[in-house]
């Protein structure tokens, strides 16, 4: 039986509020089993000390727990829960779920399909190392396996991975092992970049051996659909890949584009257009009616400049570079979509070039 | 002798950079005499210990004063200096100076004037009452009598206005006198608002009893072209006005339009018509190289809200309302302009619609 | 039967980390249904968007719940959760059980007993206001009956209050009333001062016909005792008084004193010295070992300065001046205690003297 | 003739005010020539974009420029201008003017000397490498023999040394070489450390062969008198050596002791013990006559504890680690001081133990 997966845009009152989805729930309009993902953006502020995303999981994790009868570690185990701190300007506090069943019926077309797996544990000292890379691209092959997709036809691939800790560095300093950084803000690069280009591996997208020693360096080498969210609730990675599938059911798909840097409008434009939508001067009450959400990656470009203006988003003491990203990346992106309950998500290292960042967009197929 | 204004827009390396300038100077380019205006976006956080305005402030005044052998205190009364705080995500530090000479020869049309004027100095519980709006419009009549520009040719009025600090606050309880608020950061708003309502009054934009007893209440009156800037850095306010004057040569024009939210493409793409050039995917490079500069306000709306969708910025203890407005409409209007050298200025209280800000543009004419 | 109060101090190692308490529960060493109050220091910035206090009253409540067998709203009802969010500079996150039981015998002098009740819930407009003064007062009065303690035995009152959002003002005014403030920040100075307030009327601090007129304007109206906190996750407000009570037996006693300033040692010193403590070099080792814990307040001088000198703390737009304050003071007393694991909670208005605050010590009583 | 060195300790209004300093040169109290070095506190964030240090120095060298008739630029290469950003909580802006001058006479004992040294430019691959140390030792030695102190009498050392910006990466990148590190926040820990182990080889406190290898590692390896900051406005290092010198007169001497961690009470106690007074309850009127001002370093320990309590200063993201431990360790010391208008400096790698620091006080001879 094919597969059918539906998408949920879900406001948040809080990263404790979980009660729009409790009402979906409880009316039956969801089940609880279906659920394979929820991508949200939480108010925190995306850093090393962002506790939204750890209580928006656990208030998830505890619902789920109740309709599915089991333990929030079980459901945190099933469940793809990627939480992305952040909603710096425009931006707004929401959920996207995704919900897989399976249909009878034929499929009519490519339609949006998803699939989830886990690495296993990591060390502190795998962190932005060839490990994690490694371990990545396996798990995103077997979520694309999952999901029944093919590597042309991923859009966007999510991925939620560990960070170091004080602590985390003491222990494995304390087992005679040395991290990539003692900074615990410097290593959510590391952790997001290894995820990434674990992603371009696994799609063919860079050249096979790819590895540490390009990480964080050779910014020619990304994924175009690779979407990396470090968070310190967790200590192995989360993988959802989405793409379209000619054996998925179901009224949604989803395209993407690239952002070649963080001004690039056309790039946005051409999102939309992927699945049929024309932005140009914001979307029209009728396609707006059609999307479902978009989900972007946003970083400030390393050499401190774009387009030859200088930016300030590195060298600034009070505000971290991604708050920064987000905040610019989501008033653009929200002033096409006309809306800012929209996943941006800051820290974008190998995913997009440099600068730069992939968008991905979910809509209705027209009718 | 008709006046001829011209516009240049120069990068700043760092606050206390004047090179830029210096250069134009040095090269006979520009005469420090025809400066009338300088508007900045240093690199500070645009708040209450933002010392980054004064800072370039005092770098601009020596280095007029040594080119117009006068003092630097002297220079400052001559020329509006107006530095706004605040290069948030793609935002890049740079400066715009107006020049403004008289030329033989008969104007061929409207082209940029500008006018300039200052108003007395404030006591610090005149700041945000009556006095404030009342002076505020008095000076900018005198400003569009300097520039020879009628009210509906007015396209930009830009003001620096003062603050109160915790040591005026308590000089003006030490006289008996309770200011507006004693919270520096909140008298930054009121300060914004009764300037703008002075340009409101001025350019009949409001009913012309609208006092004090409106300010920060009735989102209603506003100014459709006033951006207004609070500073630490002096105690009276500084006016400059902007429009097509029909006394005027040169090369420039001016347009505005109004951004209803902060997300307003629409609004951003209006600017850029008003001056005769398309921004649906970005300005191409011949639309581009016509723009000098574009002026904007940002607001966080003050109900929460973004066309129904929750934004955070008002609860956000770490980063100021202003920081996370000016990231995200920069982020927009930079995707149309094509660049982050951009004046994206925040806290629009009175300038627009409640949650929207005035957008100037620029440009020189088609030819 | 007298009351025995036990008070623990547990570390935590994140908002959600309940598993100290919950050892012990387990353990058998501390019955759920004995605790009263838990006051905790979270790691959060203590603003409006501090989620970590309602994060760890949701962890708290559910492992207590579970413990009860009832749910977690009606443990919330029945014991004073009170999160007080920010441990800057050398703070430690950690909380403090308070567990009071019944035994059986004759109290030997007067001990430490506590006592808690709630207000009704207050409307948005309410807050900083009168009702908010009387509706405190009154539950003070309730909770020292619940404690049987004297007015002049009192030496710790903490008080959990409400604060407002974008959302209540907005509910307020839709209502037709208008709040003290729009500015979440700046209404947790209000809703803190009247509840302040409200505890020195109940004392007999003040004359009796204190009220809102001189709330956050009269300083010389203060408590020696109130320690006041506003959260986001609350409407209404929570009591717990602490006190030495000659009809509890236990081993533990409570004193106090107040600091007049930010940095008066001396006042630091004259608490610990209040149950019998010398602090002069820090605590000796056999000092330490009697101290549980410290409880103080902690607020910048509303004039900008401490004996003389300016301070910054008012015109910081980067970091609230609560912050300042707790890792201030925090620093000051933390080097007299040996430890950082203290709570120090920031906002002191009306609490101590303008720009001090109260301190006060639990300790072992000498044997 | 031996040298006279006398201190000034002048308030601040603002980064730029030097109002105090131009009334004591224009009475005649200070000659600008005498003047060796001026060590401030300013009130920005002590972070990459604070450019209220260089805002300052600006400053001073517009006012000595002026009396001493040559170039803003001939000033700071004379004169020690070293600006300490960031007077977090109770510390308070203000300026340490060290005037130094031949008199007659005999000394009557050891008395406080100052020398002053600066080293080469340095190139950005340079910073956190061996050549910083070894150019640092360099300098010391000479600053030493201007002051003519010998090692056992020196008691501060105070470096202001480079920092790297994504501008300076950049350029070393471009020239083929890659630098310690991309970060520029980062950056400042390298240098600061590299700086002291300089001061800790020239004085022989660690092992000769100490190097880039033990930077950021070896904590064991330290100075106790050395006191760096990293500054964006400098490319070389500045360094002045404080001590007693047989050959000085004068009425002041300077002493000092080590803090082992942040809240080491009986570290600052016996740093002003270590010029005969006594703040055990915070220093009398009279004790207080004597001191002229306190210089202190101050650091978050590396391993995220403090005697066995987990701080949260490394894991925070909205506000930096020596924002934090400035605002700690300046409560402590200033509650002993009694005065908030203190020297308190963050960052103190290899400055003192791993989480501790150098404290030195300057005080008149008792009479």
């Amino acid at each position: 039986m094919p597969q059918h997966v539906n998408l949920y845009r879900i406001s948040m009152r809080g990263p404790g509020d979980v009660a729009g989805l409790a009402a979906l729930l409880e009316s039956g309009e969801i089940r609880a089993e279906d659920i394979v993902a929820i991508l949200g953006k939480t108010e925190g502020n995306g850093g090393v000390n962002d506790f939204t995303r750890e209580y928006a999981c656990m208030s998830l994790a505890n619902l789920l727990a109740a309709h599915m009868r089991c333990s929030a570690d079980a459901v945190e185990k099933r469940v793809a829960l990627v939480m992305s701190g952040g909603t710096e300007g425009v931006l707004s506090p929401h959920m996207s779920v995704f919900v897989r069943s399976r249909v009878d019926g034929k499929p009519a077309g490519k339609r949006l399909a998803i699939g989830v797996a886990q690495t296993r544990e990591f060390l502190p000292e795998e962190l932005g190392r060839q490990a994690q890379i490694d371990e990545t691209a396996k798990a995103v092959r077997e979520a694309m396996q999952d999901a029944d997709i093919g590597g042309t036809d991923v859009h966007f691939v999510q991925i939620k991975c560990p960070l170091l800790t004080a602590e985390r560095v003491a222990a494995a300093r304390a087992r005679g092992h040395e991290p990539v950084t003692d900074e615990a803000y410097a290593s959510m690069a590391y952790s997001r970049g290894a995820s990434a280009l674990g992603v371009a591996v696994a799609l063919g997208e860079t050249r096979a051996d790819i590895g540490e020693a390009e990480l964080l360096r050779d910014w020619s080498a990304y994924s175009a659909v690779a979407s990396t969210s470090a968070g310190i609730e967790l200590t192995r990675s989360v993988i959802a890949v989405m793409g379209n599938s000619a054996s998925a059911a179901g009224e949604l798909i989803i395209g993407h584009a690239v952002m070649r840097d963080a001004i690039d409008l056309a790039g946005v434009l051409d999102a939309f257009a992927s699945v049929g939508l024309n932005g140009e001067r914001g979307l029209d009450a009728e396609s707006a009616a059609r999307v479902v959400n978009v989900f972007a990656k946003a970083e400030p470009s390393t050499d401190g400049n774009i387009r030859g203006f200088r930016h300030t988003m590195l060298n600034d003491s009070d505000i971290t570079p991604t708050r920064h990203a987000r905040a610019a990346v989501g008033g653009l992106i929200a002033g096409v979509m006309g809306s800012g309950a929209i996943y941006v998500s800051g820290g974008a290292e190998h995913q997009g070039p440099m600068g730069g960042g992939p968008i991905a967009v979910v809509a209705r197929v027209e009718v």
